[in-house]
């Protein structure tokens, strides 16, 4: 696959600075490519341009140097290079049909132009669709639906009544609308209470491999599309993600509990059941939620608190010892003085 | 199905106030209940009885205005609601027999009226006991007995020699008995000790989805019956769980460490190795155990305290950069009186 | 089988005190092993030594008075005793050769003397060393190579272009090379940045159940020599892994992070991305790492802080509630002084 400038450019909607016949054929880090291959620099690496050996660099401003480089304008470089890799790396496709091994459920629907390969499992009812890829060894239940141009990967498991929408990506080992932790407690013996409910995921959602997300009591537990999460996430049930989310690796979000949109919950963050979390709340790694957070903004630690209001603590932390050391001399002092 | 609300309140041990003839066919979240399904409400939300939709509704106490509703009076609604939904959404009965894609060791044995999935793999001298459920995807190893009654969701993995008691509930892609992390340090390169002991499995236990539990150095891991344990939880090896207890999403325990009955471990809590928890103790979430608990009663943090130490702790904690200040203050005062 | 304490003293360079004539057949805990059977006791625990039923125990030191025991006296009686259980215990060999239902690509190699079990599958040009084995239902995409004497457990999934050293142990679900968690974000969308980068993993590593490791965007995620891995752990994209480290349960290390050799991160640690770690360095568990690391030595608390430090603040935390009394007295005393 070749491209020139001049086209990659246009691709990514983008100006060109330097020569636009040059010719592309692949992407790089910035620091490994050469000059047939495109990378790209952000704002605050601009200083090192000099050294970028790329036949074309992604930049977001043309600097007063160009230090002689083929550069593509364009307002989000980084963005816009993951449009060239998908170019000159284009994923491999599935081959469309049913692996003569796969266990498909006389009841269930397959489009034929999906592919499910080896050893995949589905089950009563479920319905794939167009251009939907079931890697090897995954498992649908009963009444499950996977939407157009979907892919779920080698092992991933989906439980009955689970709706996932188009262009979802769910990863390697991942666990969908398996039943939520539901007990009724009687003379200290718990008793499982049935969730009869299921899972709703949104289009343009990516699950990461080994997440969890347990399907509802009644109802659903859904994401929202365009939510990204990442590996071995816990999502209890009747948890409502919004749009737009980044659940990072780790994290685990109890029952009940709604997030709003453009939320980012960073890595091993833990947040209580019932509560709410407001659009645009970023919460640090390791952050636990323990109550609703109405207002946008970062939060930090356990308990979650503003993130300038934790930094202040733990600023102060550091001197606590001593801290002690000048109250015992205060309190020497002033006995002193009342003798 | 239906039932009368006469039928229920005898199925549940529950008095009826209100019309016992009413017939009901379903159940469903007291929010959305409609009058021809059963719901349930506790004390703390009696005040909205009135705006209730549902046939009947499962009470703790009789209040002096039923607002013209039909009750069933008992002392624990969830626990009664509980049993209602598994009369009226029966759970899925898996055919008995071994799916023709199953691959049984010669020498295991597996009951007539268990069900096999497809593609399940049972190995040497293994058992599987009456009515007992391997779906499809799981892999039992050597010498493994799964009790009767028992379920093993899609993808579940039980290595050599665990054994699994009657009425487990072991969920999707779980691996029980897998190799303890043990190792000699000889010259600063780590040599594997090979982990020759076995995992056991106390009766009505449930394992949640992607949950580890390692095998032990050597005699056993072991979960005592009647215990609840979530997704993604670890248990390292030689742990020893007892009876009733409630492991949370993503604890982590590890090895040599014994845990009493009716213990609550919340979500994400990490306990250190070789130590030990009393009965009826409770940790919030993310708590960090590091050393041993001897008393009941509820800890949080990390380390873990008792939690109104905690409490208290925290409190100050909001207060602690403004404490700095002060005490700057108090020492500039009484500089200046020494002047 | 059946050894000598002198063919057994012979076995792991140790000296015999005692009887070399007697007869042993096995291995046990110390606190159980009989009289045909090896034990090992450290030097804390020697006081224990009257008690010890073991045939032959093997110990540091040569105590005064050995209670009439057989000893082999052996410099690291831990490593020595790893020795010895492989001698009596010796693993399972998985048959040479493929199942029938494996799945395996013609571009595929696999040596003669391979394991493959039942339901695995490989996919095109990947490779499979001498001895190595794959348990049931593991799958290996495209491009990968697993090396000799390596051992895949049943489920773990190995993703394109994956690269396995030699004498690797994976464990039941995990899952190797799955794709990084990269994205770049565009009017508040994420677009996924596809990683097109592979893993890397040294020889002699262990990676324990349901662990995820990612590839990288480009160039390698790596894991050096000899490190061992635990359960549930998550390495995010082009995270590097040096040689001989203990990565414990349930710790996640964020995107391009470097950890040095012989690092210790105890369970559920979090690292943040784009740090390094030195050598030597060991955290305890629940560290929060959030920024880099470049002294050996034993880190705490979220954020880490040297040990000694997190210790000090930890034990003035304790007296919090206190101190602010303390300091609302002083203040009354000064006030009134100033009265």
């Amino acid at each position: 696959m070749q491209k020139t400038v001049a086209e990659l450019a246009a691709l990514v909607g983008g100006r060109v600075v330097g020569d636009g016949t040059r010719v592309i054929t692949g992407v790089a880090a910035v620091t490994e490519a050469t000059e047939t291959q495109a990378a790209f620099l952000l704002d605050e690496y601009m200083a090192a341009l000099g050294q970028v050996q790329a036949g074309v660099v992604l930049v977001e401003h043309e600097p007063e140097d160009t230090a002689g480089k083929t550069l593509i304008v364009t307002d989000n470089p980084k963005w816009a290079f993951a449009s060239l890799v998908r170019v000159f790396v284009p994923p491999v496709q599935a081959p469309a049909g049913i692996h003569p091994t796969a266990a498909v459920d006389a009841t269930a629907t397959v489009d034929e132009s999906a592919s499910v390969g080896p050893y995949a499992v589905i089950g009563p009812r479920s319905r794939v669709g167009a251009r939907a890829v079931l890697q090897a060894h995954t498992v649908l239940g009963a009444d499950v639906s996977v939407g157009a141009d979907t892919t779920v990967y080698a092992g991933a498991i989906l439980h009955d009544r689970t709706e996932i929408g188009e262009r979802v990506i769910i990863r390697s080992h991942a666990v969908i609308g398996g039943e939520g932790f539901g007990f009724a407690t009687m003379s200290g013996k718990h008793e499982r209470v049935p969730q009869i409910g299921r899972v709703v995921i949104g289009d343009d959602v990516e699950i990461g491999a080994g997440t969890t997300i347990d399907n509802a009591t009644f109802g659903e537990t859904s994401i929202g599309r365009g939510t990204k999460i990442d590996n071995l996430v816990h999502l209890g049930h009747n948890v409502h993600v919004g749009e737009d989310c980044f659940i990072i690796a780790q994290v685990g979000v109890a029952g009940s509990t709604t997030i709003g949109n453009h939320v980012v919950l960073a890595g091993q963050t833990g947040v209580s059941g019932h509560i709410t979390i407001a659009d645009h709340v970023t919460c640090g790694g390791k952050t636990g939620v323990i109550g609703s957070i109405k207002e946008s903004g970062t939060y930090v630690g356990f308990p979650a608190r503003p993130h300038r209001q934790w930094g202040r603590i733990e600023g102060v932390l550091n001197h606590l010892p001593d801290l002690l050391k000048r109250v015992r001399r205060l309190e020497k002092s002033l006995l002193k003085e009342n003798e």
